[in-house]
């Protein structure tokens, strides 16, 4: 069994040696020694939970920068729709290898994702290795008659998807209440209540939204999710910003998993995440990305900071959203919604652990870690990356990263002339 | 006269030669040679104007993560003033050193700076070798019977400013209209206009401070200090929040530089800056970082993310706040407010200039850069920082870095114990 031993490393206050078997942080003490083991010297770095992003489309770091300062639907319907339908699954593999090396380059060792070409992304996700919940989307536009085809890509994807190794996941993404029909939702659910898939939906990210549902009927997204037999524990909902009471009370039946995305959500103009009301309830939050061209980058860190100060400016009270508790947002509440043993770096949990560097300035001086993490650090912060027991980025290095910025480059150039 | 040529460098969208001869850009064109110039190699770099940062209080680096998740009064009485209360001028030396090399690394090379021990702000300034608008800071707490030694201790500072090199320049920073009387304001107004300083001061930056003034004088802070003839085009006005259409056209009336800090205003819920009231009117803004403790960073890379999406989301209008509109207010802006040949890269201004690196994971694809320097880069995109025709980074390395991150560690450690 492989193993690593991470040498004199800060693990919450205190200097710790830790030793990885296999996947798993199999011991943390002091004075650790093993014969074996791969060596990291940790001094001068501090050793942390990796990041889980709940809510991204890995593959429009493509379209990073392509079109922005415009509202949600022109920018899908005019901009990024058009060009999606151009993409090939070799286009979204380069999307989604650089996309990835973004996020081991930020710390970020799983994400939660919706995008086409299957794949693709799962041919990038598996060779950059990490933690990949892949959704397969399903659109139909509410053309109920596209369902026995979705039916069997779906069918066909789900069997061959096992050859992608044990870190990518299948999962359902249906995209959202206004783009797939009750049909094909429902489908859904049941073959994802059937062979134990997750799924992954966009819910009343903008007010449109929820007011074109209630005309449609009578319910919120939320609402009409839950009367459809829809919602369970097995459903990340992304955005979740237009949230009534009724709906807070439906989050917490089906304990549904929440993607929060407070960085789009201010871009796009798409509304203010209710983080207080989630508080008040005892909802954890998970907080997310989004797409890399609705942000426009796939940093948590930096996500994390907005995450704690909008809903500071949105309630006039600078005490909300302390950074201890965001910094779970990216943590132990996707671990937990997971079911995963990690978010915090300990005996017998998954090895899914960051090294940060404290030496750089932004972690300088060290009054407060977890303030400097959210408040003050960036991607940059990070020297090593570790998921599942393997190393992806040591010393801010990443193996075939040269590579794989010339195959994006050339997808982009391909692009711009078709 | 030392000269600097930066070869085939990316600028406004071609490939260029940039030539520097002393402070100023001397020429730009194609196949520019000189035998006398040091040369740099601009290819996958692009050159942009460096940035300025309008407000901050640069040694509050010392207390970066020292306190947070308060609101603005109590951080201040209870956290944050009475550390100051027993800073040294050597320890004001270190924290201002640290606190400039962070925004060397991140491609500041102007402070408009607001702080105690000017003697040991002014020597880090000149030693770093940035523009450094170095605000003597007043606080009388109202007992006009201070103004004496006040006025001593400015007329002797003043004296020995010009001993610090042409890049750092003595203002004068009276803290804010709930920290300074009404006599000491006019005589700093009228120092201020004999001797040509310009005058740096807090207004209106939470919603209490204007109740107060409002209660105290029937007026506004801003109308306030029209009415006692402290304002003129000399004033940078920071925060600038909670203002009516009164005080808009005092603005405009006096030709005010506004420092808008939407990053501190929101950590602190001081409030929503109204961004579109500004543009509405034609006023010109200028972003900055306020203190790296309570921000907690000088990344106006970052900050510029936070001005570009405040604005979308409180107005609900994801056109507004524009990324080449936003890239102004850290360039041109400021550049235009403090009569300053700068915040364009062409022949003729001062060599205040930056190259970004293309190759940075942030920076690709390269669709647009205006909008990846303002949503996807941070500070790390800089590759070279020159300041007045000097390199003070090249290949993100700056001359004595560790240095300045022993002797600032050691300041730290030293006000623990004290």
């Amino acid at each position: 069994m492989q193993k690593i031993l991470i040498k004199n490393v800060l693990l919450a206050g205190s200097v710790k040696d830790i030793l990885i078997a296999g996947n798993t942080v199999s011991r943390i003490g002091s004075d650790l020694n093993t014969d074996s083991a791969e060596i990291i010297n940790g001094s001068g770095l501090a050793a942390l939970p990796a990041l889980y992003n709940m809510h991204t489309h890995t593959a429009m770091s493509l379209f990073r920068g392509y079109a922005d300062d415009m509202a949600l639907m022109p920018w899908l319907q005019e901009k990024i729709w058009p060009q999606e339908s151009k993409l090939t699954e070799e286009d979204v593999y380069q999307g989604t290898r650089f996309g990835i090396l973004e996020m081991i380059k930020a710390g970020t060792v799983l994400a939660n994702d919706m995008y086409w070409h299957w794949k693709g992304e799962a041919r990038a996700a598996q060779e950059m290795g990490i933690r990949f919940i892949n959704g397969f989307t399903l659109i139909d536009f509410h053309d109920e008659a596209r369902l026995p085809e979705l039916k069997k890509d779906i069918q066909q994807q789900y069997e061959d998807s096992s050859q992608y190794g044990e870190l990518v996941e299948f999962s359902l993404a249906p995209h959202a209440v206004y783009t797939v029909s009750e049909k094909t939702l429902r489908w859904a659910a049941e073959f994802a209540s059937e062979k134990q898939l997750k799924l992954h939906i966009h819910v009343s990210e903008t007010e449109q939204e929820v007011i074109d549902c209630l005309r449609k009927t009578g319910l919120t997204p939320l609402q009409y999710l839950d009367k459809i037999g829809f919602l369970g524990n097995n459903v990340i909902a992304a955005h979740m910003v237009w949230l009534d009471d009724k709906d807070f009370d439906i989050v917490k039946k089906h304990n549904l998993t929440v993607a929060h995305c407070p960085v789009s959500n201010m871009k796009l103009s798409s509304g203010i995440f209710k983080y207080s009301e989630f508080l008040k309830r005892g909802i954890p939050v998970c907080v997310a990305t989004d797409g890399p061209s609705s942000n426009n980058n796939l940093d948590l860190f930096e996500e994390m900071k907005f995450a704690a100060i909008l809903p500071k400016i949105s309630m006039m009270n600078p005490e909300l959203a302390a950074a201890e508790n965001i910094l779970q947002t990216t943590t132990l509440n996707p671990a937990k919604a997971l079911g995963l043993a990690a978010g915090e770096v300990k005996e017998g949990n998954l090895a899914d652990i960051i090294l940060v560097d404290l030496d750089n300035i932004n972690l300088i001086p060290n009054h407060n870690l977890s303030s400097n993490l959210v408040y003050s650090a960036h991607a940059d912060c990070v020297h090593t990356t570790i998921c599942n027991g393997k190393i992806l980025m040591h010393n801010r290095r990443i193996k075939g990263e040269q590579e794989i910025i010339a195959g994006f480059r050339k997808t982009i150039e391909k692009l711009r002339k078709a």
